[in-house]
């Protein structure tokens, strides 16, 4: 008896629940590998914002066991020439097209080796020119969790396409950011790391704000300040959110992504 | 090689699906246990209602295999003084915030003991202030599911928050109830379970009333009534249910949560 | 030590994620077998629609491994008479209502054996009259992916009700199609297969026309138009879709369900 795999392969993309993309890729990773654990990041990306795809790959990859494979499917040149491409990084490996959705994760873990994806032993035949989800990266990512060879797949890439996060502009009294991601609850993801902030290094005297209102402290926790009264703190992922404690900041505040959100300093 | 462990966490939250939110949670416990069986009862609890997740958790632990554990976040007051708890019952496990969402179906199957999660060697470090699903209560979840013994996450509880659900008024000739639940169809749950209409000995001859309409019979099944005709049953989770013979009670009675429902003797 | 089983059961529901539905079912089945591998295929069909859910199975069960057990659950006559079925394929089988959401999928598989689910001891007990779901068809899947025999669960039906999608009227210059389904992206898949294009030898030469728009090509990817341009393609699943290189043809074109599209010769 083969040993169980402990792999697993963690799926990012924007084709939604509804249809049926996800789960036949699925079925096509367990055709290859019935011994695989698969675990859903998110399926609701905007579709084909890639932008918003490498965000929630970024500041997800790093709970994933090491090991792990992201298979990231947010893909707007399907069938173009942008290359499918497997990126090893120093604990990870990401199956995608190189369209810079995989690059802010891949660099923040070191890059070790990126490859393109071409020897079509390993892929599903015939390759539609609309679904290389299901054709290329599915049957990638579940060859990669079976052990065979990422030099197997195709050649090196001496470059990738990497796309970045805009940073916020820092001058001495002020940083001048702006939203970037809205969740479920209306907390407002900024671009302002910790990082940053803590370049102000009295940075909880600061005040943050947005839309011409002054939030008056950089708080601990959502109960800092009264219940549906709004509050900026450090998030879970590492960058400043505005949230409304008990309620939704994008509400409070009618923010979109792109709302202007500051630091002022004193 | 080890054995395969053949525990299930079942997840229940108000995260949504759209974020990374739930993702993560598992990324967490696969990095400490990768032979487990994950599944989801259900990410859409209306954000913060822990009536609603009680509820739903209430109405879906049974039917798991025994030794379950059951990883339940909904949890408005994340970051305050509100413990991290385990319950341990008769048959199953539960790990959540000690703010009520667990109580209901805890007190179901008999509690054996509750404890505090209070042992930072199990966390993952730093702990957010935002995020104690992710920091917290996965990985608690996911070293109970190696074995790790309750008594090394914390201390016994002595109490703990509890909440219920309001029941119905019951008087000689009327049971009066409400909506407390409505499911993808438009079924209109109602706080009235067949025990409570048990006890009117002839509860088949009764009728029900919703929006001043009388529902003439107390049926077996949906097709009791004629097809976009509205009926009374007793649903499968146990309680009294206001549908439409292929149609939305919802709909058809303009109902939400609290519309009253009578039951009325002869 | 048993091995592990590599089964894989994958669930098409008409569900939705928001209730517990879905996961009591999983429950269920994992309390039978801890050993299996569960997939969801959609859980979002439009509820009680057996045409959509049909549909989605045929286009998803051929990309699954061999020996996979179907679960589908899409069942307006829940408690009535329709039967509840077991269908055995060359390749697979199929667990649900015969209500024809098995039977395009079955029959292009090649029926070797339909039987009709009564034996009560793989019940759920008591039996709901309004999810069979939970009581008869998950644990049905479960006890099959554990090996005992069909033949334990009930005897062999001689018929089974099928549906069939309407066909496309074919003149000599014209295929007369409409749009059957529509994915998250927008694009509008319509019931004029491959095969049936394939018939125009020269089909490359043909035009889509849609709302009294002549779409002027039949192309190979979604780059062959301009940016926000309609084309036609054949899709992944091998029919002919309606798309708009970066944008929704929902939109684009007003379509739904219905809208009429037409090959025109020449």
């Amino acid at each position: 008896m083969r040993p169980l795999s402990e792999k697993t392969i963690a799926l990012l993309t924007d084709f939604g629940l509804s249809d049926n993309f996800v789960g036949v890729m699925k079925g096509v990773i367990l055709a290859v590998n019935p011994r695989v654990h698969l675990v859903d990041i998110s399926h609701a990306v905007n579709p084909q914002d890639i932008v918003e795809g490498a965000l929630l790959l970024k500041s997800s990859y790093a709970y994933f066991p090491k090991g792990s494979i992201f298979l990231v499917v947010i893909d707007p040149g399907v069938g173009s020439r942008r290359k499918p491409a497997i990126i090893k990084t120093h604990n990870y490996v990401f199956v995608g097209p190189d369209n810079g959705v995989l690059s802010i994760a891949a660099q923040e873990d070191r890059i070790q080796e990126v490859r393109c994806i071409e020897n079509e032993k390993y892929f599903m035949r015939p390759v539609s020119n609309t679904f290389h989800g299901r054709d290329i990266f599915a049957p990638t990512a579940a060859y990669l969790s079976k052990g065979v060879k990422h030099s197997q797949f195709g050649k090196v890439l001496k470059s990738m396409k990497k796309i970045n996060i805009q940073k916020p502009t820092i001058t001495k009294h002020r940083v001048g950011g702006k939203v970037i991601y809205i969740d479920r609850f209306g907390n407002l993801i900024t671009n302002i790391s910790k990082g940053i902030l803590e370049r102000f290094t009295q940075y909880r005297k600061c005040t943050a704000q947005i839309e011409n209102v002054r939030i008056p402290s950089m708080v601990d926790s959502y109960q800092a300040v009264k219940y549906g009264k709004p509050l900026a703190i450090v998030g879970s992922f590492g960058f400043l959110e505005i949230s409304v404690n008990g309620g939704s900041a994008e509400k409070y505040f009618k923010a979109d992504k792109n709302t202007r959100v500051d630091i002022i300093h004193g």
